[in-house]
């Protein structure tokens, strides 16, 4: 399990022994040991303490104050360096946590991801402001959106992805396998639930680095359009088509989904959905049904989704993922499937699958924090450990799903009896 | 292929040699052949060759004119024996097919499946009056409406169900494999995506003659309590039950599942969200979500379901099902699942396995028609005789789906990595 390290930061001391002076009884802070602080102090303790009950979690204040949050045993301690912080902790949750946590205001002593999980357990249950999300990107935001996350340089997705460059949730037949061997068994498995045949055109609708697109190529011999608008990702896929010789049968193309032509036997994205936004699923559901072979075209999407619809917290849309929304299950299907009759073949939630990759792109990125810092700056690591920290914890609780769907044309009778068949290969091509 | 057989009707004679009489030249109509009609009989055949255009279907009326409809070669020929049965055909298409094959007053030459088949196919991409149901029977009409349906009697369902009385979508490995050998794969496949332990409790609702109840306690030794307000299968699976020594691990309760009491670790439905109406499945959520096991609570729903809302058509709500709706799969997701934070597990189509099923179903009616005309009389047989086609050529088609939904609690984290124990299992129990 990953320990989160102790970033420096303003105000950071060694806890001094505590003295006793209880504020009034409440039954969440009953264990509440202060050295003086001032009336707002206390009131902000006791309303952060209601809100975060039963978190396995101890505040530590800027005067060495210890405040633990419930009964549960603290798995990590959040130290709050100022009185500005603890305001804002309170006042806007998940924003003062995340641009505290980045600036070093705030430090988290022992393990970050068991903390998040704690903490949403906690919240678990409590009453939801959920809303489905109504905004989506115009494709000059999108063009930015994808600017700002995926074109970082490729030098720092290498040091913490797998060898193909797989930035989405990777298939582990079991909890030994590694990352490389669960992004391949990934792209395999979205080929064989794909039913892909030699010669068949695919169409993949944001297709990263490039790893299944060529994948789809070179192991089931079919051609692949493959769009995406990150100038990087591109230069990068491009080149690796070329040096793999299958720059006849892949095609990378700088465009937004909005803009993909032609038809295909196969429909397939990964990991993009969550950047569209609602408002444009109907327009991706016509791309698709559009290009599809009217007999027997079929497609898979695979995204990050939800059981309610909820939109993600504020500091991942502004500072890791912006307008990014993960959409409930009957989201999908009802704004971009049921529009053109499109079936529903499978489900599967492969929620554990994303944690186990986040702890894996976690270790990765930890054992390369120094260098990533000298590659951007100290708070840049902080704030990306933190995300790939907290999205592993909501997979772990429950908060985040991700979803494969494979869907079909509604009178295409040729699949297979059952989906055995899906389990019965061995992985496809050399390991 | 079952191939309908030709019912006796009033009217009913043998093609006479067809003179030339051509109405005017219509695209769809070119090989409209008549004899002596008025002008109303004329356009009515207009609008019905329109409607129907592309159908693999040939009419024949009362005075013996031939009408094709397309250019597909025509699978049966349908034979109507009134003026008044055309124009119903025309105003209250499936109503009045409907009524005038159970009646007698249209009958069907050739191969009823296929030519329904062929019908939904013609028909399909045409702009369609969708809408989602709104209504929902009350407990009173949903009594009412078990009764007429499943209350015909157990000698009936006998002659052509199963050994077990599986009045649901059964599983087949492959093409060959027998009903009997299909519905058991069926009862264990849902055990098993249930993943049933030994000393677990179970809630059924809706449960038939009892035959997943009982397999359940006997093959995975659960503790199951199922409901159902149909007399005659209750009194059936409680004799089985005490037969078969698994009266005290298996409790038929007669009651609505708005009724359903107490709590389990498993909840399954097979068949009955049909039965359902929209309006109700919040209140079926909630019934789910306060039986279940808050931290491993599971379930599967069984249902008919849509790509697309649409009411079943007027004739099977009026004849077969009273007040029965099939719905999409986000229906069931929004409003059944989603209020409550269940996850969605897994999805499966099994649409192809009802059509087997119905198939097999209708052989062995066919095989019982005089028996069951004598149970009940003759327009009995046709109307279940179409009602199985029809079900079957709306599998074939895809105009019904058939959706399996494995849910969980959100944060339960004990799932096996892969599906693939669902598979590598024989069946369970003796065969």
């Amino acid at each position: 399990m990953y320990t989160a390290r102790l970033p420096e930061g303003p105000g950071h001391q060694a806890a001094p022994a505590q003295t006793a002076m209880r504020v009034k009884a409440h039954p969440f802070t009953s264990n509440l040991v202060l050295r003086p602080l001032d009336a707002l102090d206390r009131w902000c303790l006791s309303r952060l303490a209601s809100t975060l009950r039963g978190s396995p979690v101890r505040l530590r204040l800027w005067n060495g104050a210890n405040i633990a949050l419930g009964d549960a045993t603290p798995v990590a301690t959040v130290v709050v360096h100022d009185r500005v912080t603890l305001v804002r902790l309170l006042t806007q949750t998940a924003l003062g946590f995340g641009e505290a946590y980045a600036t070093g205001r705030l430090t988290v002593q022992g393990d970050l991801v068991r903390m998040l999980e704690g903490v949403n357990r906690a919240l678990a249950g409590r009453p939801f402001q959920g809303a489905r999300q109504s905004r989506s990107a115009s494709r000059a935001a999108a063009r930015h959106n994808v600017h700002v996350h995926y074109d970082l340089g490729n030098d720092f997705y290498r040091l913490w992805l797998d060898e193909a460059m797989v930035y989405t949730c990777a298939y582990f037949d079991g909890p030994e396998v590694s990352l490389e061997d669960a992004q391949r068994a990934k792209l395999d498995y979205v080929c064989r639930k794909l039913r892909l045949q030699p010669g068949e055109h695919v169409i993949e609708a944001g297709c990263g680095w490039g790893a299944l697109a060529l994948h789809m190529a070179r192991e089931y011999g079919v051609t692949v359009r493959a769009y995406n608008i990150s100038e990087e990702q591109l230069r990068y896929a491009r080149e690796r088509a070329e040096r793999e010789g299958l720059g006849d049968r892949v095609t990378f193309i700088d465009e937004d989904y909005r803009s993909i032509e032609g038809s295909c036997d196969a429909f397939v994205s990964i990991g993009m959905i969550e950047h569209v936004g609602r408002a444009q699923y109907a327009a991706l559901g016509s791309v698709m049904n559009r290009v599809l072979d009217p007999a027997h075209g079929r497609g898979l999407l695979h995204f990050i989704g939800r059981n309610v619809p909820m939109p993600f917290n504020p500091w991942i849309t502004r500072y890791i993922f912006p307008d990014a929304y993960a959409p409930t299950l009957d989201d999908v299907l009802r704004d971009i499937l049921e529009p053109s009759g499109f079936s529903v073949v499978d489900v599967e939630n492969l929620r554990l699958h994303y944690a186990r990759t986040l702890q894996q792109w976690l270790e990765r990125f930890e054992d390369h924090a120094e260098t990533i810092a000298r590659m951007f700056e100290p708070e840049f690591v902080r704030m990306w450990r933190l995300y790939l920290a907290s999205a592993q914890a909501c997979f772990l609780t429950g908060d985040l799903q991700l979803f494969q769907v494979t869907f079909a044309r509604p009178a295409d009778n040729t699949r297979p009896w059952t989906r055995e068949s899906l389990y019965a290969h061995q992985l496809h091509g050399s390991l």
